[in-house]
């Protein structure tokens, strides 16, 4: 039994995944909001505090919680390195702030207080014990005072210093105070995991020489351009030899004909498996010298890992026993009865060898970390146990603490929330295929604003090799800038799957979301300057992103209240810096639409009585406006959106700071 | 580490009260119903299954879970037993049934399915190992017919039976399956603590002579009034000896006359403490007669459990250090700053020596269940501290497992839901002050849709002692048939203070919610067949309540759409045995209200295209309705309620069956 004097309870601690189960997620700079409900019996004050310390801290942190009505707590604290904070709650009966209280309500009652006084002198003494030098002479001196023959009135003002509050308040008897009964966990990473903006793009079409296979020595050329265009990671599909066994031919068609290049996902061949680079792409060296390079252009490279294999992989005839074999000695290959999918063999994760299989499968991780790779995009990590990632992103991060792992997870909400928690950085959403006001703005309250916002990073991607959804297909170049702005400001992560995309490429297999001619099945070459191409507003939005620090977060999003269903409206702000960014997008691909806008009365500080002006950062237009609710208009004709930025208002500065 | 290949995971199990820090709680016959997030990696199959064990029982039952979409599993079992039921979930890939799935779509696409036969087979052969006596036999017969020259639609007809899977759920592999890491409880009462109509009365005015102390012999003659009236629980306010010491007069005046009763919640006195009967009501031996009279006539005698003292306790002399001593030397009464209660001294449960105390007090719980006493209404629990009654409830029911308290919580929502969770079975409500239909709604939607329902049973209470609301101070006799309505057929649990509420006497203390001449302080007579009583309806209420088992629930109230802001009206119904209550109430006390009443589709049957007639028990009448909608009308001349009963719609009976 603990011991029976300890009267105060702590319950719904948050953040808290599950209960506990799993850490919430910040990223370096973040702050944590700890809320708590932190009671007692009877009408005594109670205080709480947040204990809290880093991964490379022994000693706790302590932070005042603040109450904030209905017995729910508050407080927050900052988490500067990457790693693991630990947290809980405390709670204890203030007596000296009952004392306090009761003492100015019963003088102010007329009632004596010498007896009162009396008590307050002798909590402070008996708190000497428990405190500092410096404490403990304050208390001495206060406590000598309230015995004095001093006016009583004198006394009671002395007594009801907020100052001696503060002095108890680091002499608390801890043996008196209640702690909850676990810690809960917050992991850290570094910024990139929040605020991310990624460019996939396949290697093999990098070349100068259309038709040829590219290399990754020409990629080295690339890099110019995607760093002008202001993405920060460069998502390679696998690098790695291509099984020649059932290879796919174009158009994903069951022959491959003796050129065709087959699909990269199909890992492994004679020349080796994950950990080897495909001959036609170059060497090793050369793989080591295009993350150099990108390194000096800001830009990082991410690899993909597909934890499959082609039947030619060397995994297969080393490791037999990874993989399920049938009766009739065949190899399984994948499938989706009644579809087969030859040109793969899927990892047996029930295998009597897991252990092995695991180990090996993580030496793929620590092979590419030690090659200078810290980003990796995990391919159907879904169709893999959860415990083995869960094991694995601990496991290789125990090594590289600023691994991070975008979760190709387009599963069931609750698998891909699930793979979230067991510690994928980043996850592929349903956003590629919400495209109506409700339908995002549903989708948008379900992320930010539900226990999935402390562990959901969201990456939105309005296309990838695997999937050109239909607005792509028929909404023309107005659909794909609508869609980049709408990922690019609605997330802070974000990437696109070029140049298709920048391009505006459209054209899909009939009936289906799949490119025509992928580029998973052939080599492609593109013209850059493709007409109508929208690479300088995908640069735009990336500049503004980078210049505007609200953009840097997805939980602070609010929606907009707007008069007309096809414009969708929100604003994002940046709390430490004041940067606000308001954000209006016309759905509607063929007509004019317009409305009222309503600005939050929370988190926007507005001037009062005077009008303001607002600047376009998208068409480097400006506006005056006036109150909270405001006439936007946009046009098929011109940008599908706006993307304003509020200065924060400064009461005591000049009215021209607003024009900036 | 755990084996790795072991694929499922389990979330969100429920009923979880906190994460599982509390039971759930049931009374006996009641179901339980499990919910489960239950999914693996990849596209097998999954099957989950909740383990659950009575109090009683060392071998754990298993049943079968339900997929109801988005990956959450249901099921339900009945609680038989009162004391502590513990269950979990467990869930694993099913490969007989993804390999019967499967051989399916295989064979309806024209595959071979040879190979496939032969793996059934082989899944089969392996199991016959974990199968008892009769399912190895099958199982091998099974084996041979797959693995015989049959015809290959023959032997895909015959793998694909259901009861194969079935014989081979019963032989699933126990190293493969997931079970959820913590046992969750459900606390089972008996039903008393859930379907309970209590009157509350000072047994000191209990008696034949007007203006002498009552008496508890004279209490056994009102038992057969109490039992008229249909109540269940008689309450009595303290039956222990008055402190004299700064006693109270009538109406709460500060200096009591001689001949002044005093408060019964100055507990203590020369006489004896809270072990003691006061001399005035009798002897030990009157109560237990009293107790044993009521149990013949269905009625259980419930205590009050008021753990305060009069300065005249002898707990005070012989344990001093049970309480607080002001630095003058005097003891420290109980105050609210700056009001004094000098006739009360409450327990410092912060003393050094709280274990003894604890003992002490758990003694006086101890001492009247072995009087018979099984039902205690407990006295400001939410001044006393948390642990301690998590504690002396747990401990109490150790020896006496059918004990029911009823918290007298009227404190702040989170402090109330606590002392529910820690143990106790019913609580008092906010319900006393709700008035509107808009409050009422709210209130309710509270209590039987969020995660309260678990753990808070309510018990409500139109009037107290302490409360006479204003509702019952202006609305007249009207006001008190409609809050005994809505307390009667709102929540199972419902209490009135008598006879002043079926008497309806509404005079209170100017300006507060005192009654004037209030029993607390003086005693009272009153003439039992006061002009305009409501003893009728309180009995006619409490008879429908006992026949119709749709009222002896709470968490099964459905709030039903009226187009009239007056009209309230929702449905209870007992899924067992059919029995459906539809009530409208009027709450306008003052004017005739109207409107159309919506009934359920889920939970109410209906005939179709046919009228059916509903039997008004309040008032007797009956009333041909029509369809889901129907026309209801109140007037303030009339009864304020119609408490209709639905018979449950027989399909294949004659249609005089719905006339009865």
């Amino acid at each position: 039994m603990t011991d029976g004097r300890n009267r105060v309870v702590i319950e719904h601690i948050e953040p808290a995944v599950d209960g506990g189960r799993f850490p919430a997620k910040r990223v370096v700079g973040e702050n944590v909001e700890v809320g708590a409900d932190v009671f007692a019996d009877g009408h005594d004050i109670v205080s709480a505090a947040a204990v809290y310390r880093g991964p490379l801290e022994t000693k706790p942190r302590r932070i005042a919680l603040e109450h904030r009505g209905n017995d729910r707590w508050h407080g927050d604290f900052q988490v500067l390195e990457v790693g693991t904070y630990r947290f809980t709650v405390e709670g204890w009966v203030d007596h000296f702030a009952t004392w306090q209280h009761d003492l100015k309500k019963r003088f102010d009652a007329g009632q004596n207080p010498a007896v009162y006084l009396i008590e307050g002198a002798a909590m402070m003494e008996e708190a000497v014990a428990r405190a500092g030098e410096a404490d403990a002479k304050t208390l001495q001196e206060a406590s000598a005072f309230l015995r004095s023959r001093k006016s009583a009135e004198a006394r009671v003002l002395f007594g009801l210093n907020s100052d001696l509050h503060t002095v108890m308040a680091r002499c608390v008897d801890e043996e008196f105070v209640t702690r909850f009964e676990r810690e809960y966990e917050i992991f850290v990473e570094r910024k990139r995991a929040l605020f991310s903006s990624w460019y996939e793009r396949f290697p093999r079409s990098v070349t100068s020489t259309p038709g040829s296979h590219g290399t990754l020595k020409e990629c080295v050329g690339l890099l110019p351009e995607i760093a002008s265009m202001g993405f920060h990671v460069w998502y390679l599909p696998p690098i790695h030899p291509i099984g020649r066994t059932s290879r796919k031919g174009r158009n994903n068609s069951p022959e491959a004909a003796p050129d065709d290049v087959g699909s990269p996902w199909a890992i492994g061949a004679k020349e080796g498996g994950h950990k080897a680079v495909h001959p036609d792409l170059g060497t090793m060296a050369d793989f080591e010298a295009l993350v150099k390079a990108a390194k000096e252009k800001g830009i990082e490279i991410a690899l993909d890992l597909a934890l499959q294999c082609s039947p030619d992989h060397p995994y297969v005839s080393e490791h037999p026993q990874w993989f399920k074999w049938r009766s009739d000695g065949s190899i399984q290959y994948a499938e989706n009865p009644p579809k087969k999918y030859q040109d793969v063999v899927p990892i047996d994760f029930e295998t009597e060898s897991w252990r092995e299989l695991w180990d090996e499968l993580l030496s793929i991780v620590l092979f590419w970390a030690e090659k200078g790779v810290r980003i990796f995009r995990v391919d159907n990590p879904h169709t893999k146990p959860f415990d083995f990632w869960e094991w694995l992103i601990r496991e290789s991060r125990a090594k590289y603490p600023d691994l991070i792992f975008l979760a190709e997870a387009f599963t069931r909400p609750k698998v891909m929330y699930r793979l979230a928690k067991l510690g994928f950085s980043q996850s592929y959403t349903y956003f590629t295929w919400r495209n109506t006001k409700h339908e995002i703005e549903r989708y948008i309250r379900e992320l930010v604003s539900t226990e999935a916002a402390d562990f959901f990073r969201p990456n939105f991607w309005p296309n990838t090799p695997d999937i050109l959804p239909e607005i792509l297909q028929y909404g023309g170049r107005q659909a794909f800038i609508t869609r980049a702005v709408l990922a690019a400001t609605l997330s802070s992560n974000y990437g696109i799957y070029g140049p298709l995309f920048e391009l505006c490429i459209s054209e899909a297999v009939a009936g289906t979301e799949e490119y025509l001619h992928s580029e998973k099945y052939e080599l492609r070459s593109f013209d850059p300057k493709r007409k109508g191409n929208i690479r300088q507003i995908i640069s735009r939005l990336n500049t503004i992103r980078n210049d505007n620090p609200a953009l840097h977060h997805t939980r602070n999003l609010e929606l907009l209240p707007v008069d007309n269903e096809f414009l969708l409206a929100y604003a994002k702000t940046d709390q430490e810096s004041g940067n606000t960014i308001v954000v209006v997008v016309n759905l509607d691909l063929h007509h004019t639409q317009s409305g009222w806008i309503q600005l939050p009365e929370d988190s926007i500080e507005l001037p009062e009585n005077q009008s303001f002006m607002v600047h376009d950062l998208l068409s480097d237009d400006r506006f005056i406006w006036s109150g909270r609710s405001n006439y936007v208009q946009l046009s098929p004709h011109s940008l599908p959106a706006h993307l304003f930025r509020l200065r924060r208002f400064m009461k005591r500065e000049h009215d021209f700071d607003y024009y900036m």
